[in-house]
């Protein structure tokens, strides 16, 4: 599905330089990638997050919870696009060290929907998740792809 | 974002298909909304199924831990076509007696990707999830919109 139109070209590119963001903790230039009326279906709860205010508060808070860079690593990234709609997935890889010492090391899955907005590619959707295990109910965080 | 083309009509109509052969456990009928290589991120491990042999057996174990029909309601549907690409994005609720006798109820949220293939929209990309708990890697289930 990763074929190299310049729609997927230009979504890639984002995703880039959203990451390279992520790992020196630049917020704002994280924030750039969202519409203002996003809605998140994000990691941890509420079950959604509407509106760029209340996602770029969930980043802000999870980001001040963490000491120096952030590892991130996207595997198996598809973008499918066409017109001025696309969406996206891939395997998440997250290695961060918290404020306490503790190092947090997971893979997440994470799903983009994606509008072109005045020539701008930006995500107006966003999904990220860990698998549960039914058992337990408890979230499975050391899965390796 | 849920406007009325007729893409975004026939996608819903092929979701109101699909719930109502989950509320029946009709597996056939719910497969046919799959394209072949669907890539699923689900609820339960693993990480990922990739094509529709291995989710349709994931759907096939889930259901047979199962007696009787399964309530499914979709809130907040938002559906977002242009070509032959779209995506669809919603807040899931699901209440089912297991075999066990223990009635289970959890809001879960769901996002599809499509593609019109053939003339006829497939999903090609699912992921279904609950949010969890930073502090316990505990499930949040009884999450209510």
């Amino acid at each position: 599905m990763a074929t190299c139109d310049q729609n997927e070209a230009e979504i890639r590119a984002i995703i880039e330089r959203w990451s390279e963001a992520l790992r020196v903790r630049d917020l704002d230039r994280m924030m750039a990638s969202y519409e203002t009326c996003v809605v998140a279906f994000d990691a941890t709860p509420p079950l959604q997050r509407v509106g760029i205010d209340d996602y770029r508060e969930a980043w802000r808070g999870w980001l001040a919870t963490l000491e120096g860079p952030i590892d991130h690593e996207l595997r198996e990234l598809a973008i499918c696009a066409a017109g001025a709609v696309a969406f996206s997935h891939a395997l998440v890889h997250i290695a961060a060290t918290q404020k306490s010492g503790r190092r947090g090391d997971v893979w997440l899955r994470w799903t983009a929907g994606w509008r072109k907005l005045d020539g701008a590619w930006l995500v107006v959707h966003e999904h990220v998740s860990a698998p549960l295990e039914r058992e337990t109910g408890r979230a499975v965080l050391d899965a390796r792809p």
